[in-house]
């Protein structure tokens, strides 16, 4: 596997975007979150998609130099039609106007339609507390989750993320399928002819199985929803992302959604700490909370806990030095795209 | 176990709390929300609560007669200090504030401190939904719950509450601790002498366990986050809502949240629909949605397709028909505290 440093993704990943006619803005804001997400560990969400983004480009699913436009809008709120282009570059722009707004009334909340793939949430709701706010991002994502009780694919994988700014160090990110994993985790385990842990998945019949072919060859299982012994709760949370993601902003849900065009439907909100006290008082009480996890007692083959955004905080140090793995696959893909689009390299 | 209608149970209840020095409002208010809770199948937040309701006004830990104070306040948001007023008061009084401020920008947000128990959720997000607004409301609970990794009750049970209007029927209302099961459950277990099943609560080393009593008897145990093998997942929610309830409002977060005198950090917000879209058609993706759900192929064992709130639905047609099974222990303390009080019965 070669390992290639961030700067070498970015600069072939930018060319190839703009050798399709991308700005230099669109080619730069999408390629920094997609090689982002491989510098936090997130390889799924990492270049990996920069061929399909390149495809979908090619076949007039993604409009390049394309502009937003708020379609209804209040002190607090906007709607959003995305107009199908990159889904960071639509995204972005969103949570821009979500901290606008929150700028002036304390709380901004923005959906958006017809937006292509945005990535990890993680960088949009970041966006968020870096400015001192707490961000709270969601996306309707494509069907590949179960009901609780049931066998068939209705849901999304439906992420939930947070942010809040803390005292000292990074913020708190937590960005997370509702479903127990991620379906590219099941892909990897299929990929290598690995069986899958149990509590992932299960068969058309709504059996659990080990065996992540039943997810990906006809007939088709299902992710199951986070929760184990309580996935009538992973349940919950992901029918409510599926709402606010998709039929607040009209983006549909479950197949209705999948109708539309895929990519993700969007619901971002950003709420000013300081509109309800002093911001430093907030961070020091999240910093006192992060004490208290990390002194809590350690159970049995645990050296140390953890708080969310913690683990991609480290890997981001590690790969920044020492270049990111890249699976000769997903490489070659992307060189073979490069000279197609005649990109010197 | 007597069977009591819920008119009774109101009934008892409002004259006790009125007995205490409540007005007529708080007195109905409070017991509105318990005796829903039990018609609802959710024994652990309804009347069984009023005897600690009352013996907590008899200490002085609860201000009967007072009234909330808007410490700051902005367009779109609000910091409350509840002044430990009854909770069940405070909570409608917050979320009427940020339904209030919803109808003008789009978006509310509140927070509370100085809040005493405010029971269940599920009504004060319904409050929303009830106005074509998106509900949601979290609130920071005593800690009983370790972190991921870890061995110590460092985080509460926190509770997550969404609600939307659908088409048809009773909102959409997802009411759920962000720990495997609500620390009630495991209290009753313990009192009957069952063990509790795999997966609820570790000892104090962390260890998996069955016995309750590892829980309740020092050295003390902890209950788990939600999530089975995924429990980093509801150990993160676990812990943003300790921040959102507790670090925004200032009510504070684990031990320092203990240390002020108990209660709930409220954190409560209303998201108005029609600024948006138009609410029909919200609702028509609602309805939609559910049907997809309930068209689901069911897994073996299952009969039917769930929504969040429809358990409960169900378990208020019955109990308003059949009355409230109560059991002795809690009756009779109601009973007894009620001839305290002079309380005709």
């Amino acid at each position: 596997m070669p390992i290639i440093t961030a700067e070498r993704l970015m600069d072939v990943g930018v060319r190839m975007l703009k050798a399709m006619g991308a700005s230099d803005y669109e080619a730069s804001t999408c390629m920094d979150f997609l090689v982002k997400a491989n510098l936090r560990g997130h390889d799924s969400h990492g270049v990996i998609r920069l061929v399909p983004y390149i495809k979908r480009i090619q076949r007039g699913g993604t409009n390049l130099r394309s502009e937003i436009r708020i379609v209804r809008e209040g002190p607090s709120t906007a709607l959003v039609d995305g107009n199908w282009g990159l889904g960071q570059v639509v995204a972005k722009r969103g949570m821009e106007i979500a901290i606008e707004k929150a700028q002036k009334t304390g709380a901004g909340t923005v959906s958006i339609f017809n937006c292509c793939h945005v990535g990890r949430l993680a960088d949009y709701a970041e966006m968020a507390s870096d400015r001192n706010m707490i961000g709270f991002v969601v996306v309707v994502a494509p069907t590949f989750v179960a009901p609780y009780g049931g066998a068939s694919r209705v849901l999304g994988t439906n992420p939930i993320c947070f942010s809040t700014p803390r005292a000292k160090g990074r913020p708190i990110i937590l960005d997370m399928a509702t479903s127990v994993v991620a379906s590219g985790k099941v892909n990897v385990k299929y990929a290598r002819g690995e069986k899958v842990p149990d509590g992932w998945i299960i068969d058309s019949d709504g059996n659990p199985t080990n065996d992540p072919a039943k997810f990906f060859e006809e007939p088709m299982g299902a992710l199951l929803p986070l929760g184990g012994i309580a996935a009538h709760k992973g349940y919950g949370l992901c029918l409510i992302v599926e709402l606010l993601g998709g039929a607040l902003s009209g983006a549909g849900c479950g197949k209705e959604f999948m109708k539309r065009g895929e990519g993700n439907g969007v619901f971002l909100s950003a709420t000013d700490i300081s509109s309800f006290g002093p911001v430093d008082e907030f961070k020091n009480r999240v910093e006192g909370l992060i004490d208290q996890l990390k002194a809590s007692k350690k159970a049995v083959g645990f050296a140390e806990i953890l708080v969310p955004g913690e683990p991609e905080d480290r890997e981001f140090e590690k790969r920044s030095r020492e270049g990111v793995f890249i699976e000769d696959k997903t490489w070659n893909e992307i060189l073979s795209v490069a000279r197609e689009l005649k990109v010197a390299l």
